[in-house]
Parts: C-alpha cells; structure tokens; sequence
C-alpha cells in the first residue's frame, strides 16, 4: 500500500483530503501538524484525536516554534522585514517552516507521495509544491482541493456520505495564529476598500491606560522583557505577546503581491512582532553605520520578498543571513517602549555600542572632534564634482547661445 | 561698499550675523528670508521689520511653498520617502530650497559674498555651503557662528552693546516649521532615551473621536481633500494639517546619521506628511506592480539620503525623479483614511487602476484566470534551479561521504 | 475555418508546424517573419516562396530592425546591459520584438490562435508564451513541438511523407543572426568545457593589422561612424558591423541562466555591440557623476535580466528606461576605437561634457579648485563616524577587559 | 624629541619628507616601507640604505603581501570586483593596507605625529588621512608635499642644498606596482584621448603563440595553477604573473571617480589579476544561482567603490565580506584559460558543483526533468501581474475613449 504523508490542520479542506487519499485513492495517510506557535496543547490533542477518527495510519505532531524562530523570525528581526513596509510575513514564514518539517516526515517515512490541502488561489500551493520539489524532488504531489476545484459545499456532503462528524460551519474570518503574528482574512479584505471591525480581531483590546517595557537584545536578538530572562528568544516573543497584544498594537491591513500574481489583501495582528521589529531598528540606528543601515534595508527587503515567494532554499538566502548575522555583532542593549491602546512608541535605547554618545558633541549643539574649517573643506569636496558639472554645463550652453 | 547676501530668520543667530557682517566687517548687508511653508504673513512682515531695523540695505521674502512642492516634496511623496523608514526629512528638505533662492538672490545681487547662520555642529551647514559651493562657486562664504564659536551668552552681550532689542530668551525646545513638517529639538532629543513631554510639541492635541477623510490623487499627487479641490498640491497638504494636526498624529522621535558622522536625534511632528504618505503607498500596492514597489523602494530610499546629505543638484537625482514619475502613470485614485487621536488607519482605496480586481480572481478563495495546473508547472519551474543545487550538492557530500 | 497565426522562421520546426496545424489541425495558417536585422531580402524572398509553397494562406515578411532598435536595443546601450558581465542578450532582445510582431498580427487578422515552433528546453517558449498571455490574453496558444516532443527524424519523415521537399540536413551549429549579435550553440557549447572552433564562426576574420574607428554619440545614441552620419542609429550598427566584424572582434562563450532554472551555454559573435558598449561606457565615465555611474549600473542590471526573462511588458521596464533616458543628457561626443584582430581597445574621448577637465586640476598633480587644507578636512568628517565606532568599541573591549 | 613616522618609498617626495621633518621640524623621523608585492629584495634593500643615509633614527620594511590577499584582494576575487567593470583596484587595495600598517608601527613607537608623501590632488591623500583618523585619532598628521604646495624644482633644490645625493630624474611614467596590479600614469593619461605607447608598459611583450592555463579554486581562492599547489594564494597569484605577463594581457586605460571629485585616468597591467576574476566569474556562473550572481554584483560594486574611497574600515565591510565568504562555498573546481599575446579567453570549466549538468536537461535541446506542460503553466503565472496590468489599462482607456 502506498504511504501518503498529509499536511493536517483539522479543518475542511484537510479533513477531506484524509478521507479523499484513503477511500478514493486507496492511500495510507500519515496526517503530520506542524505548531508554528498558533496552536495549544489541547487543540494540539483535539487534532490529534480528530485525525485518528478520520482512520490515518499515523498521525505526529511537530513542535517546531524554536526551530522557526532560529532558522527564520531571527533573520526577520536583524533585517527589519516588513514588506512593502507594512506586513510581517506571519504567514509566509511559517508555511515554509510546516513545508520543511512535513518533507522530513516524507524522507523519514519513506513515503511515495506528499500531500497539501491548498486551493489553486492563493500562495501557499506554491511554498509547499516548491520546498517538496527541492527537498523531495521524485515525490508526488497530490493536491486535491485545488485539483478537483470542489465547493465548500461538495466538501461537506461528501464528507457527511462518509459518516465524518465536525464543525461544519464557515466562520467569518479565516484566521492563521503563529509565532511572528496572526492574520486575519474574509469580508472587508477580500475588496481594496473597508477595515475590518473590532470584533473581528481574534485578540480583543482588555488594557487601557499605558505601561512602559524594557527590551533587551544580545547581538540583535531579544533575551530578556521587562529585566526577565528567557532561555530561548521564542519564549521572549510569546510573553512580549501577552503584554503588548491585550493592547490591540500591531493591527493593520496589507494588500500585497502574492506569487501568483493577483493582489491580495489580509488582516492582522501583531503586537510582539511589531513592537520587537521597531525596538530593534531604533536600536541598530543609534549602534549601526550609515552604510550598514542602508544596506540591510536593501538586502533584508529582497530578503522578506525571496521568503514571501517561497524561497527559502536558494542558497543566496544563506548569504543573506551570514550578512545580517554580521550586521548584529553591535546590536546588544535596551530599548524603552511605551504600550497604550491601538499604539505604541519607542523612547529610547541604552548600549554601550550607542554612537550617539555626548563625548563626540552633540548635533547641532557642539563639535568637540572636529572644527568648522574641517566641514568647510569637507563641503567643498564633497560637492566637487556636482558644481565641476555645472560649471561645464554652463559652458557648453553659454557657447551654443552664441 | 561689497555685497553680503545673508539667510536670515530673525533669530539670535542670523541677528548677530547682520551686526557682525555690517559694523565688524564692513559689508552692505541683503537679508533674505525664505518661506517654505512655516511663517504666517504676520510673521514675516515682523521679521522684515526686525531687519530693517538692525540695518540691512534691503530685505526680501521668498515665497517658495509652491516651488518647495514641485521641486521637492513630490518626489518625497512619489518614493514614499522616510529616512530610516521614520523621518519625513522635513527640515532636510527645505534647507535645501532654501539655499537655492539665496543663491539666485546672490546672483540677482551680484553680491560678493554669502552668509548664513549655522553652527560647526549640524547638517544645515553642509547643505547651504554646498549649494553655494555648486551654485555660486565663486562667491566667499562667511559663516561667523561657527568660525567664531561663540556662546549664546557671548551674542547676546555683543548685540547689546549695538543697542539691540530683542527676545534674548532661550526657547525650551529649538522649532523649525515648514509645510512638510515641524522639528522638535531640545532636553530630551540631546540624549538617547526620553520622549518629548506633551506640552513640547507645537500641535497641541484639540479633537477627541474619530474622522475619515478621503484623499484623492492624481498620477500620485495629493489633488483633492474630502472631494475638496486645490489649484496645488501644496494648498491640499496644508488643509490636511488643518484636519489631522489636531488629532496629534504623525509625531515621533528619529535617530539618524548626520552628515557629518555623528548620530542626531530629533523630534517631528508631520501629521499630514505622514497620512499623505501612508495613503499614497497603499495606493501604490494596489495599482504598481512588484518590481515598481520594489525599485521604487530601493532608488527612493538612496534618494532620500542623498538628499538629506545636501546633495539635490547631484544630476542622478533627476534621472531618479524621471524614474518616480513614470511610475505614477497610474497611481490615481481615491485613499480613505480614519484620523484617531495620536494615530490613523488607511482603511482602503478605490482606483480604476486597482490590480487587485475580482475579476481576476479572489486571493486564496479563487483562480478564475488560471488553472491549479499552471499553478503546478510554475511551482516546479519556479523552483528548478534550488532544486538542481540540492542535488548536486548531496551528489558531492554523498560522494565526498563514502 | 480558424485562423493560426504562425512565426515562421522557415526552419524545420516551423516547417513542421505548417503543415501539422493545416492538415492535422484544419487551421488556415498565417505565417509571419520578423526580420530583425539577421536576414537579407533574398533570404526572406526565399522563406516567403517556401511558405507559400507550404500551403499558407498568407505570409507576411516584418521589417522590424528600427523598431527594435528604438523600442529595446538603444536601453540596452544606455545601460551598457551585457548580462553577467558577458552577453549583449543578441537573441533574448529579439525573440521579444518578434513575439511582439507576432501578437500585432494576431491582433489585424483576429485570429483564433497563435502558434511558435519552440521546445520545451529553451527560453523563447517562455517569451513567446508570455507575450501572447499579455498582449492576446483570449488567444489559444499552440507549441507543436514542445507539445509533441518530437525528434527530429519524426518531424523529417512526416514532412517527407506530406511531399515536402527542403534541406534537411542539421547544420552543425545552430546560429541565430540579428542587428545586436549573432549567437552559435552546438558541440562545444553543451558542455561545460570547450571553445568552438575557428571556422565555427560565421564571420571569419579577413582584416589583419590595425584600424582606427571614431564614433559619435549624440545623448548616448550612435549617429556616426568616422564622420559618417546616419539616418538611424539602426544603420550605424550595421555599417560598424562591416567594419570591426571582420576582426573577429565581440566573440565569446557565456554561460548563463535561463528562464526555466538550468544553466545554458551559448557562443555569440557581437562585433559592433561590444563596440558600442565600451565606447558608449567610456563616453558615460567622462560625463556622468558618480552615482549616475553606480545606480545606471544597478538598475541595468534588472533591466538585462528582466528583459532576459521575456518581462519587456512589465511597466517597470519604462520606468527604468525613464531613468536612462534621463541620464544621456550629456552623453554627446567622439568615442576613438582601435580595431586589431579578435580584440580592441577604447584609447579616449572628446566631449563638450567631458568633466575631466584640466580647469579643475589634474588628477594626482595639481589642484585648482580647492585646497590640501579641503581635503585635510573632508577625510576627517568622511571618515567621523568609523572613527567614532572604533573608539566606542575599544572603550567597550578595554572595560571588558578589565 | 617627538617621533614622527613616515611612509616612506625613496621617492623625491618622502625623501624631501625625510629633511624636511629632521631639520626644518626637528622630529625624530621613522620611516616605513611596506611592500605589498611591488618591490624585490634589492629595491627593498636599496631603499633602506637610502633613508639610513638621509638620517632616520629607524627604517622598518613591513612585508605586507600575504596579509594584502588576506584582508581585500580575497575579497576582491570572490566580488570579481572591477570599478567601473575595468580597473581592479591595484592601487586603491594596496593603499589602504600601506596605512593600516604604517598605523600600527605609529601605535607601536607610540610616535607623536605620522607623515605622508601625497599631494592635494589625488585619492592617496584621502585614504591616509581616513584610515589614520579612525586608527590613531589623537596623532597628528603631517603632509608636507600637500600643504607647502612645493614644484618638483623647489623639492630638487632644498635636497640638494641638504647635500642629498639620489637620481632626481623625473622618469616619464609615474609607475605603481603591487601583488594585484602595476599602474602606469603620465603624458597620454593626463588628458581624455590617447592609449599609452608600447615601451611605457613596465611588462613587455615577450611571450607569442597561445599557452592553456589551468587554474584551481578552493571555495573561491586560486589555490593551484597548472596543478602546481602554493601554500599560500598570494603566491599562485605571482606565479600565473610570470606566466600571462609576458603576453601583454590585462593592459587598458581606465577613467574613474576620484574621491575629491575629479575625474582621473589612468593606465594599468594586470595580467593575473584579469585573468584570475573572470575565470573565477566563469566559474560562478556554473555554480551559483542566480540570486547569488545577481546580488554578488551589486554589493561588491559597492563593496569596490567604497574600498577606492578608503572606506576600508567601516563595518558594512565586514558585513558584505561575511556574504561574499558565504557565497564561495561551492566555487570550487578547474578553469580553462587560453592565453594569447594582448588577450585570453576562458574555455572552460570543470566543478562537481557544476549546475549545467546535463542529468538536469540540455538547454534548447533537451528537457529531462520537467515538462512542456510545466512551462506552460509556468509562463502563465508568470506574466500574470503584467497581463493583468495591460488588461486593467485597456478597460480604463477604453472607457475613457467613450
């Protein structure tokens, strides 16, 4: 019997694919769950009990949220990734983190086939088709949503003819929970115009007035909150979470360039993810050069798009890291925010790395390292070339008005 | 008698500067004065009245808020500028339409010399010495402040000793207002941590509640307020203000490079910067497609610190400007914005040029342009060469490994 | 009867598709070949006749050797594009003209579909594909060959049997002639290793000793060659062309990546190009400023390798094309070429523009314009801010230290 | 007696340093020679001899060229760095390790001041300065020949009124020679127009014929030639010197961008130098992806652009250094290179990391791993955005035609 392993979140889609792959196909289905940080242990548990109902052969769950801050969030953070300056890549990222650790599963399991439930609109076909192309290159695909184009509707009564018992019902907004973020998408954004109402927000505003915390980074990674220590920076990010998310911070809608072509838009939310990703880069503006902070932007940009488009096995996403990893050797020291509903604002920073220190004087004020007749001269040069320009322009058009 | 053409603000430095060039030096004295949005009629006629009085041969005021626009912050605007993804460059900007009218007075003038009020310390000198280095390469600058390093206290006794009458009071904060945004300078900017006091900024926040407005633009430029019509851009950007400004949004603190090499920090206050900025880049996400968003990130961010280094008459940046102009063919549409006190939320657009039309398909619900199978094939190809590198490389470490 | 337009090249494989699509297919076959700049009029008088002679219902010879200049090749010297630093893209630029053609003519006959004799090995199925998506999105595209998969003893032997009579015989490199170059694949070019052999060369070489060529350039566009003007850029290439080809001159091998992930070898053959481009440089490094320099290179780039990747459509192509327009203002003067066998050498310009001027100092021996004591000051604020991260992390390690 | 250390080449100019600083300033001179490849045993020798005889308290000669290949001419290599894509930066690179070395001899006798011999007019100036601000920011810098804007005649006279006694000829060519290249300055290139004569090449022409080379690269570095191994990749680098030098290979005149803003021209040999970066190019293209190549390029043009400007010390250095290290994993393998008199050509590569490996499908020819129906699909998605760009245009243009 040929050994299928399934991407497996519970839900309709994946629900029918387990049915589907067995009954149709004639399959032996391992469904594997990937947390990302979205799910708890009892949903965890509640999957995994669904999954056996549903008769897969096996099903394993994977504990991956340290190992998709390590090989993912970590760089996200020493680039500042927002795309198009807005959206931080909560869903992106961990699609290709499930991608990696469902196509482990296939090797470890020697299946023949591996399995995914997406549809043919959106972007994640292309981040899991692509990983397994390049991970498990003479492993089949099977994608049956997208293959068989099925209605919600079809879904549901074929599952109901095979006797499966779940929650039928559509929620209203499709929501994606995650480590670096939460989206959320149905109603508004599904046209270029209208925000989603407040209760559609999975995480509802229960703080009001306003509560300073204190970030600490090591070499551009967060450790400690509020003066605690976290063993792993993914613990850090989830406390952060609940400190900053019962604020509503890090809400916004994003319409951006999916693979495929077509436009999209979603919601989300992102307290610790904004937070963190603002306090870092006002860091790495008081320790870092001009030139560093300029060239991160560039790179870390191309960065956040390569991985948004499922790239994340190009070798040149490896030289990448090793440049940003570089970038952070300075990056250590607190940053100060204040939270208050719907918004935040960094204060300051503390390092011992900081440039913006008294003793080279202070802008606009004092110059302690260097004399007005040294930026007399460095004006001259530096504009050199720009007035030879126009000293030659002017000759060339002073001689043709003769 | 020679000819000094002095930039003049009517504050304690360009008054020293009038004394000093007139009675120490022996100069005839031309103050200018030039308005980029930030003094009202009354204030420049006070200022006018200030100059004459200390003795200047002529004084003039430039009205240049129609000819900042057009020459400079369209571009801004165009490229979504903000330097380290903060700054609006507000005063970076005018200081260099400022120099440019001084030094076409100094032609007009046929003066001898030029002076302005800068100190050793900060960027203004760079950018005023640089145009004139370019603009008027044979013509001596003088720069008294920061030759001389005098103290506050020093000015000020000697412009008593001429007899001169004036507000001698240090402001808490040092103010500079322009249309495209007011700096906060002072106490807590001096320093790496601390955030401005409420009662710092020159806004004060008067509007409780909440507003839409809607901005319209035209090939990306800011032409109508709430379906209000201006006969320029600039009149629109100074309604919005009117709106916003008094939500206090659009203030913050920015940390960046001098061009000088020291790290500055300094208060902004740019309410409608900020939204015209936020609106006309969702604008864009809808109508560009991903390598305009892209390359128009990269080149505007160069262009941004270019600009900011004083260097506008560098010819790069007018190819740059052809660049940003071709790209806003499209960029025309309506921008719906919801002003909250302290912050806002562009809620979405409506553009005949929205590429992220439903007949093309639904984001993630539906592909009505395409088939899964394409969606298939492109995966494949899409990852083709990652996928070659993985197995050459496990065909060398495999071979390596026996 | 549904009409097929075809883009004949009078080769095999269109041979083959002819008669596939009338008599297998039942369309009424359109041919069209586009000519640019690769064949005489003898040999489209002899493409014609064979078409005819085919069974098309109708065949249409295009002259599009001035539009593809203006429309692709005059960017390409602009942005002295060769693509990783090798390739003038001889045969990328054209296949695009002609998919461009083709679609046109698809558009006046209204035809119901399209056809190209590509393999499914290459780039050009992607160009042709992509261009027919875009521009006749409705339009049902038809690949025999890629489809069929035929060998070529298939196609011979169902050409035979339809009573067609050609030369069959498979010439032992394929070449690819046009205006920008001339590309030779086979043998040698397969592999990784290998150059091909002298006389695999269409143009041999027949000059010997050395020649001096002058060219000029007028806002970067060739006009004149040795005092010779031209009524279009197009005819200077050609006549260059007679010229440096006879050397030998412009021949290499390259390797690069296609569209579809693998690496492709190719020689070609580009006397005039590679002229063109290193005088039209030489030219843009007496004339254009720094970053003028830097970013056309940058932005080239993409714009080499968009183009390559069939993406001319992509509105971020006139953007780009904006900015090179943009930065020939000055690109005016006399380039002077040394001509030898298999080699040249750029020996100087002349220029109105030409900022090298010896009013403004001579490199390395004089300067006029400005003082030691200039630059004493600029390298000190050029060099600040390293300076004050070194001192900032030798304060750090010495307290660590202790 | 306060100490003064002195770059010191034997030259007219740092021997009128020598009196110059002992007997007008009464200091204790020091002079340094540091070779980075340029000079033999016997010159070395000569020239110490000569400061001995002028009357330094000490001469130390630095033998600085494994440490040059170390610090920047690896990275050169992994960039295939060329400004302006034809100079390889003989001079800048081996400038600034010069500095760094005559730094830490300044640290080292803890000398009051640090001198050099450059002129106001060219980069050398700017890249001492800068590098001995940053190093040893409290030692004064002492430039005699820049700030007393002596004549050659004037230097002649006060040496020989000092009684020094050397060659005081000016030789007709101003020549700089190193591991990573030899400059030649002078008569045709102190104007635009003219190529250097034959006998001012300090390497002529003995070699006819043509002669294969073969080149080994270790994760980027040229370890063996010929299948000769060195120990170190300085010295494979001087010996394919000996080998392609004789052949004239390498010469050009390039034009560039001082750093004070002047535009100089200047002539170069660099036989190993030209041959090793596009061998090592060619071998890229067969491994690296790409992204890779893509990114390479433009960060190492930055990367080469801000060394010539002396920038060697800013930490974005480090950073981009990080990334061209990463991306050299697999540029390993065999590079075939036919030298000839005045040119070369790479024929060849052979790489276990080769990705034009013919298992994947033969370009144009031949597709094993993917099918036409792939490309198909591909080329679909692709050009979706853009087709869905021209088809919203048409809508708006056709209404608007209405």
């Amino acid at each position: 019997m040929k050994k299928v392993v399934l991407g497996f979140s519970g839900g309709l889609d994946t629900t029918y694919c387990v049915k589907y792959l067995t009954e149709e196909k004639g399959y032996e289905v391992h469904s594997v769950i990937v947390n990302t940080g979205g799910f708890t242990r009892e949903e965890l548990d509640k999957i995994a009990v669904h999954a056996k109902t549903l008769g897969v052969t096996s099903h394993t769950t994977v504990d991956a949220v340290k190992g998709y801050y390590d090989r993912i969030i970590k760089y996200l953070v020493f680039g500042n990734v927002l795309k198009n300056n807005t959206y931080p890549l909560s869903v992106s990222a961990e699609r290709l983190v499930q991608a990696l650790h469902i196509a482990e599963h296939v090797q470890k399991l020697q299946a023949d086939a591996v399995a995914h439930g997406s549809t043919g609109a959106g972007n994640d076909q292309v981040r899991f088709d692509m990983v397994f192309h390049i991970m498990i290159p003479n492993v089949e695909i099977i994608t049956p949503i997208r293959d068989l184009k099925l209605s919600r509707e079809e879904e549901i009564s074929y599952l109901k003819s095979k006797g499966v018992d779940m929650n039928f019902e559509k929620a209203a907004y499709s929501i994606n929970k995650g480590l670096w973020g939460t989206s959320v998408g149905g109603k508004e954004t599904l046209h270029s115009k209208g925000m989603l109402p407040e209760e559609a927000w999975p995480t509802q505003v229960t703080k009001t007035g306003s509560e300073e915390v204190k970030l600490h980074f090591e070499k551009g990674e967060l450790t400690a909150v509020n003066d605690q220590s976290f063993e792993h920076p993914s613990a850090a990010i989830q406390y952060l979470q609940t400190i900053a998310g019962a604020y509503g911070i890090g809400r916004d809608i994003h319409v951006g360039d999916t693979i495929i072509g077509i436009k999209g838009r979603v919601g989300f939310e992102a307290a610790a993810p904004m937070v963190i990703l603002k306090a870092h880069h006002a860091l790495e503006k008081h320790v870092l050069t001009k030139w560093q902070l300029s060239w991160k932007d560039t790179i870390a940009n191309f960065y956040g798009n390569w991985l948004h488009e499922g790239q994340i096995l190009d070798p040149v996403m490896r030289d990448i890291e090793a440049f940003l990893q570089s970038a952070q050797a300075n990056v250590t020291g607190d940053v100060f925010v204040q939270l208050q509903p719907y918004r935040f604002q960094v204060t300051g920073i503390e390092s011992n790395y900081d440039l913006m220190s008294s003793k080279f004087g202070k802008y606009g004020e004092m110059n302690s390292g260097w004399s007005g007749q040294d930026v007399r001269g460095f004006s001259k040069i530096f504009g050199n070339q720009t007035s030879m320009y126009y000293q030659v322009k002017k000759d060339v058009e002073g001689a043709a008005g003769n």
